[in-house]
């Protein structure tokens, strides 16, 4: 049963990986009526009597079991029970809709057109109300999607640590705005695409990215997508005037995938594969990009390798300047072209108006006011369009709803796990000065990737730097921006 | 039923594909696992008792289906019938076997070492042997094979083939040898990778390839792999020494992808998507790579195209000197680059040889002296090395063994076809000369592409152009080489 479904599972993704990669403009159909299928093969094997008979029984004797094979049957019989709660004509026209709502979501967004885009949008909230309902009748539906993601996460909760950071960070970001920090000249040139195509081959090397077992494509939207720890695949994107975009797309990306490299091997082909949920996930991607990738110390080899490759537009350029440049915090409109500080801002926008959609509050219609209006108040600032408002992300044409406080939750566990890190490993930072990322990738190996989902999040975290405290996160925040402007 | 192995030939032609073009080195395990898994999936579907109680029963029924239906019902049952004769577990150890043995053969061919590569050519000889006597004991293995790939094509039918193709093709080329055309100084310059890449989009064009159903990629050999009408992929490889070698795999791939593209709407995600037969298919590929694109008429567009990407290296150039260029005759090493004339006689030494592995009256041990030998005895030239020889081919350690004479055997159908075609398409060269295929395109759609696998191979040739007779290929091959050698 799980052979079958890991199988499943590495051409679903690998279908998807390549339908925003490579794929002809006319193959979304084929691909989402393949797709379609093979989610409905995956419906069937779970929910056929001799599997969920043998789960059953596993659960029974769960404890004369390892403990790999204990979580995987606990893991298979709470995704199963998901599953079996959906019909499975509806389970199949869910997978299909997404895949052709990602493919006109491209191309909504390329002509800036929402009323394009709405009709599949309003199908896939509707689909997640009613899956919500389906899976737990008795909870608030948008607790039960975040759960989805991230057991036993709770709007409650989610609330509370979005309030916390916004009365920590909003202050901060009011008194950083007055200054105004002007961009450096050197981010503003233009590096052309063969040379950051070449600088992202560079960077993957500098993150210690192994790659024979990683490669990289281009897309609209960067990802990771990993089939096991031998194949995984990031893509990035490259605009000739902002080559720090990409910079910071394969750092982000390739902290995914070093996670996924670093799982055991026995964990391959099992449903404990890939990690152990999207906040943990997005921890050590946002590791990579901001604890390391934004430091002081990584700023040194981060300008050597860039400059080797661009040394006409880097000539002038000091650690400093450097430094101070992936820094810059202002408010923005492009969440993952965000800078460290304002960037849980950006999830707080998205994190409020998938709440009220679920809960029915908000029509899918109000989506671009609402969205403008909340950029407006958290942010100070106000999207011209679509195309940069509510557009912009891939995630609710994907079905994800109830993923993007993962995003904000994994910087706050980053900041958290680096206070034990830099406890326990010597000379961290001065390893990090010198362009070695070996002891950082170690210790992140040793306490959380090698142990792929083995764990529940929330236990693995404390099993790592104890309970889950957001002060670690707004402290690192306020130290280094308070640091970096002077305040 | 048909979705489902419909939806699981989309995931795995992808995996594999995905497989020589883009993957990490280090993915082989993992793709070979999930394409095992895959592939028993298939078998327990097809040999599934609902499934054969299903096909049946519409057999019985036969008369009261419509032209496809029937067809498929037909074509399932020969399918499902040879599956459900190999026991699962040898079906799924062969599709690892032969994922596995593809990435040994490139190493073994990149580094010219046939024992790394032999023991993986042994297992998958045993294995054909063993499969050919489950599918029809009362059959010499061999035949068997060659049914697999061409419904009914034996072993005497191929001697018989040869036998002629050699007599009028031998002589030939003797007289042709003796001449020793030289190479003309375009084809030696260096045309740069980039150059080459954008080239073979231009030809794409020229062919009449639709961008939005059809991209290219790179790899060792070039293939096309398609998962309906709306997805196709060919590859091409690129040697700055030899141009001309991408100019005319994208061709011929390009002929391939054209075939599969023009297929009946009707037909995707049934197993009747495709085309006829590997000769039917071939007979497309190099109907647009031969006698097409190495025809007089056509050398004038080709030389514009090319000439537009790389005018330094083709200023001097004539069309008569391209014509000649790209229809030099001469004995060589390599299949894929062998000329027109030569082609049948590289695919003659394969076919003596895989009949005799099948036979058992050769070892694998023996192949790379044989195939030397086999080099020497037909084309009067020695391979130096087994790259150049026994190991330039993917085909055996994909598992193909009887799909060799489909290539010689498509040479001619495409010769018989265009007799047909110069007799019902009027002016239809001084068309090929501006450059434009559309006629060409709309009469082999017309007569050939449009019904897919809806008729058996030969009874789709006799309805296009009667029954086969291989001295329309020799007399086309006389004809144009005596013209072009003044004989």
């Amino acid at each position: 049963m799980e052979a079958k479904q890991a199988a499943l599972a590495h051409a679903e993704e690998l279908l998807t990986c390549d339908g925003v990669t490579l794929a002809p403009e006319a193959s979304v159909e084929g691909r989402a009526r393949t797709l379609g299928v093979l989610s409905e093969m995956e419906y069937e094997i779970a929910a056929s009597p001799e599997a969920q008979r043998l789960l059953e029984e596993l659960e029974e004797h769960s404890d004369e079991l390892d403990e790999q094979v204990r979580r995987e049957v606990k893991v298979l019989r709470r995704e199963t029970a998901k599953i079996l709660k959906i019909p499975a004509e509806e389970y199949m026209q869910y997978s299909m809709l997404v895949s052709e709502a990602s493919d006109v979501w491209i191309r909504a967004k390329n002509s800036n057109d929402y009323a394009l885009f709405a009709p599949y949008l309003e199908k896939i909230v509707a689909a997640n109300r009613r899956m919500a309902a389906l899976w737990n009748p008795n909870e608030e539906p948008y607790n039960v999607l975040l759960d989805n993601f991230e057991e036993g996460l709770t709007t409650e909760a989610c609330d509370g640590f979005f309030r916390t950071v916004r009365s920590e960070i909003v202050p901060l970001l009011e008194k950083i705005k007055e200054i105004r920090a002007p961009h450096e000249a050197f981010a503003l040139r233009a590096y052309d695409l063969a040379g950051q195509e070449k600088l992202a081959h560079a960077l993957m090397d500098l993150e210690g990215i192994d790659a024979k077992r990683c490669v990289l494509g281009t897309t609209e939207h960067p990802f990771t997508s990993g089939f096991n720890n031998k194949d995984v695949r990031i893509t990035t994107h490259y605009h000739e005037n902002s080559f720090l975009s990409s910079v910071y797309s394969v750092l982000h990306e390739g902290g995914h995938a070093i996670y996924e490299m670093n799982g055991d091997d026995r964990f391959n082909y099992t449903c404990l594969y890939g990690g152990a949920s999207m906040s943990i996930h997005e921890s050590q991607s946002r590791f990579y990009e901001n604890i390391i990738g934004r430091s002081r110390a990584f700023s040194g080899p981060m300008l050597k390798v860039c400059r080797e490759i661009f040394p006409e537009q880097l000539r002038d350029v000091t650690e400093d300047q450097f430094y101070r440049e992936i820094n810059i915090a202002e408010p923005s409109l492009i969440r993952t072209e965000a800078d460290e500080l304002t960037y849980s801002l950006h999830v707080m926008v998205r994190y409020e108006i998938e709440k009220q959609l679920i809960a029915g509050s908000l029509s899918v219609a109000e989506v671009p006011a609402v969205w403008n209006n909340l950029y407006e108040e958290y942010l100070g600032i106000r999207p011209q369009n679509d195309r940069e408002g509510c557009l912009q992300d891939s995630h609710w044409s994907g079905g994800m709803l109830g993923y993007f406080p993962s995003y904000a939750l994994g910087s706050a566990y980053g900041a958290q796990m680096l206070a034990r890190m830099e406890e326990q490993v010597e000379h961290v930072w001065e390893s990090v000065a010198d362009g070695d990322l070996e002891p950082v990738t170690a210790w992140l190996k040793e306490n959380i990737h090698q142990y792929s989902a083995l764990y529940p999040p929330m236990e693995l975290l404390e099993r790592v730097c104890g309970k889950f405290d957001p002060s670690y996160y707004t402290n690192y925040l306020k130290a280094k921006f308070t640091e970096l402007y002077h305040l």
